[in-house]
């Protein structure tokens, strides 16, 4: 059996996922706070390498006893049960657990997603505020409610098995830039329009540059009725910007079957 | 003419309000960023010394020019109107302005003071949250209906004009322990137990304690009606610990007149 945890991070604190040398990252942080709850190096692998700044509320990563000239793994010594509580006491509070499942050794943490869910926060407050720093992004105007409603006119346009070549940060290599959006959305919440994006993958920034697509649209730059047509273009060049990793977060994962997560 | 501005802070970005040398302070931070708006070297003077940690969601600051060999003042260069967005635009986000106002130069930010709001924010949620990290206290057990009814009974005896010695931090020098608190109740948000409290000023660490006090009365090791007594006793030992200050925010500061705030 295979230990997977559902966690949530502050990107801000992280340089992202991944693990580099001499910089603090999620896959570091929890290696270390687990092989030392297990009393052994173990192995952690996410679901999602997210980049310096980009949040997750519920993300998942697998985690497993490194193996030893290829003997069987040992067993983890802590029931499935008390694995959160656990894993609490040990882990930076920039990172936290909640909630823990087991799952058959074949499971693959990355390669059986079938669906991510994102969201991203753009906050349309005049003045900043020091609660939300880097934790959404400080669009600083107003969006009207025409311009929210061409907002998600747009989103609707990314709905769909489709070629988002066009929404690919240059210079990123992948074997096919095809993806099926199964929903895309905006919605209001105080000062805050937040766009709900899920697929069941996502190119390198496409979130990022989505969203800078819908706010070339909100700013009249981009028809939303022409959004077909740009993501039939491949063209990098003729979408939005890529925003800021500090309003994104990786919001939930799906996999085929449902994880029954204990707390 | 007087130059005040209401502020917001994020306290864990902070060591303090207070100028220190070496460290990043709220006043320090403003100090710096209103001299170079200003071009000249000003004075700032806070409403409150908020400690290391301890936040401020309605906090008020006066600006003034320093003054040169006994010579007047000069007026600050930019219109009122104006001061809240040309501050942000060189303030640290840790720190926001959100309102300006012009007052009589005999006004003092911080003796002219007739009220003061604080908050205490406690999270119940067995597992921590990376979101709230250093802005809420993780009490980490639940806070039953009839605990908090009793902390809301104990928060009660909190209000009226008393000394208030017993919730003072030791060591403390102040002339009169005498406090007029006005107000003081606990709500549920969400997961968290909130305190709210006003009085015409505050002791050293008093919000703290009592803090710490009505969590004591949550978990049956002072009963509510024993405030009072305790409170008479003057006996620092008898109520509870000083809680940490991720927890706390200023919220608001009342003067005599009403401020007449601009954006």
């Amino acid at each position: 059996m295979k230990l997977l945890l559902k966690i949530k991070y502050d990107g801000a604190a992280f340089h992202g996922f991944q693990a580099q040398p001499a910089v603090k990252t999620v896959q570091t942080t929890l290696t270390e706070a687990f092989s030392a709850l297990f009393g052994e190096k173990v192995n952690v692998t996410g679901c999602s390498r997210t980049d310096a700044g980009v949040h997750a509320l519920g993300a998942v990563v697998s985690v497993e006893a490194a193996k030893k000239n290829g003997e069987c793994e040992k067993e983890l010594p802590i029931p499935v049960t008390k694995v959160v509580k656990a894993a609490n006491s040990v882990l930076d509070g920039d990172v936290a657990a909640v909630g823990a499942a087991l799952v058959d050794d074949g499971f693959h943490v990355r390669y059986d997603v079938v669906k991510k869910e994102y969201i991203y926060r753009i906050s349309t407050s005049d003045v900043p505020d020091p609660f939300r720093r880097g934790r959404v992004m400080f669009y600083r105007r107003e969006i009207s409610d025409s311009a929210f409603s061409k907002m998600k006119e747009a989103a609707g346009y990314f709905i769909g098995r489709r070629d988002f070549a066009s929404f690919m940060a240059s210079g990123s290599k992948v074997v096919s830039t095809v993806r099926n959006v199964f929903s895309a959305d905006v919605e209001r919440s105080g000062d805050e329009v937040i766009f709900k994006v899920s697929a069941d993958g996502f190119l390198y920034n496409m979130v990022r540059i989505m969203t800078g697509t819908l706010l070339s649209v909100a700013e009249g730059k981009i028809s939303p009725e022409k959004i077909p047509e740009i993501t039939e273009s491949k063209n990098r060049s003729l979408v939005g910007e890529t925003v800021c990793p500090d309003g994104l977060y990786l919001n939930e994962v799906f996999y085929r079957n449902e994880i029954r997560w204990v707390k």
